[in-house]
């Protein structure tokens, strides 16, 4: 029986509108910017930060990365969201039925056999221009914005869990939210979660 | 709208069952073995050869692979069947509205725009149990067969294609026949190939 659905995405494929709305249908909560806020209390950082450090680092070198800004207790800022992603993501799966988007959950939750564990994806045409209607333009083109984030998400997600980002196998089901469209993608997640033998 | 239906999988997780199932449901062929005659129809080589060399060569080292039983035109064995094999599939796709299981027809088929192109994977437990109930034991473990089968797949698929077999991208949907179950499997593709966008 599946409890929890964890969604990892590519920027732009429309990975978190799909939590939302499979979890509007399951009548379950969805946490996305909700966990900044949680992690948030965690560790005493800014919101702000949190969302630019904590899924987006390392942004540079994974060396540079290690030793950039350690505390006295030799951990790194990024360790500090790592670890207080970690604990929210497993009280709140302990909690509760829930969508989880982003934030390594698929890794976090791995030893869980109650995880029903998406990753969306979708071409490069269909996400620059679902960013630039949603976000709007700015200074670098589209195709620049989504393979910097993705380059973050994929650098991050190796850091702390040692898995390639995007690999089949970390996940119970991939899709191509451009190819499928959001609605489909949302009726086979929801169909899924249900559905599973 | 989809028209032809690839699938990819690796050994042992029921693709090759579900893409019986989803040609039945939707009313149109399956090509899977039958491929290998037509293959042998064109190229004059046995069936069991075809099947042997086709799909699981490159079975050693990609360099010794490249010089291996070359005939006086410079071309291998490997390189007629892959050429024969491209043929058949895109007359197929041509002709009618089918289901291709294997042979790389998700590439061979890249610049169509009716065309869902399926993975199956599973984990080794789920796998290894199905290889034993369908095939029965061998002197090899099941593991052990499962690793080389999907080791020659995956050479053979980067030979020809220069892509990652098993990456995300080069497929709509990838599906853990083991969490989700056969059926479940066959029902998101049957909806997926009537439902897309």
């Amino acid at each position: 029986m599946v409890k929890i659905i964890t969604i990892s995405r590519e920027f732009g494929s429309g990975g978190r509108t799909i939590g939302r709305e499979v979890a509007k249908r399951l009548g379950i909560p969805c946490y996305d910017k909700e966990l900044i806020e949680k992690i948030a209390d965690e560790t005493g950082y800014a919101k702000s930060f949190i969302e630019e450090e904590g899924e987006h680092a390392p942004n540079s070198h994974k060396l540079a990365y290690m030793f950039m800004g350690r505390g006295l207790d030799g951990l790194s800022n990024a360790d500090h969201i790592w670890m207080a992603e970690k604990k929210v993501i497993e009280e709140l799966a302990d909690k509760e039925s829930c969508v989880i988007v982003g934030r390594c959950a698929d890794y976090i939750l791995k030893d869980r056999t109650d995880c029903l564990n998406v990753f969306v994806y979708a071409d490069t045409k269909f996400k620059a221009e679902r960013i630039v209607k949603l976000y709007g333009e700015s200074h670098l083109n589209p195709e620049k914005r989504l393979a910097d984030k993705d380059k973050k998400r994929k650098l991050n997600y190796k850091y702390f869990t040692e898995r390639e980002w995007g690999r089949y196998n970390n996940y119970h089901m991939s899709l191509d939210s451009g190819f499928l469209g959001i609605n489909q993608a949302v009726e086979m997640i929801v169909n899924a979660a249900g559905g599973t033998k």
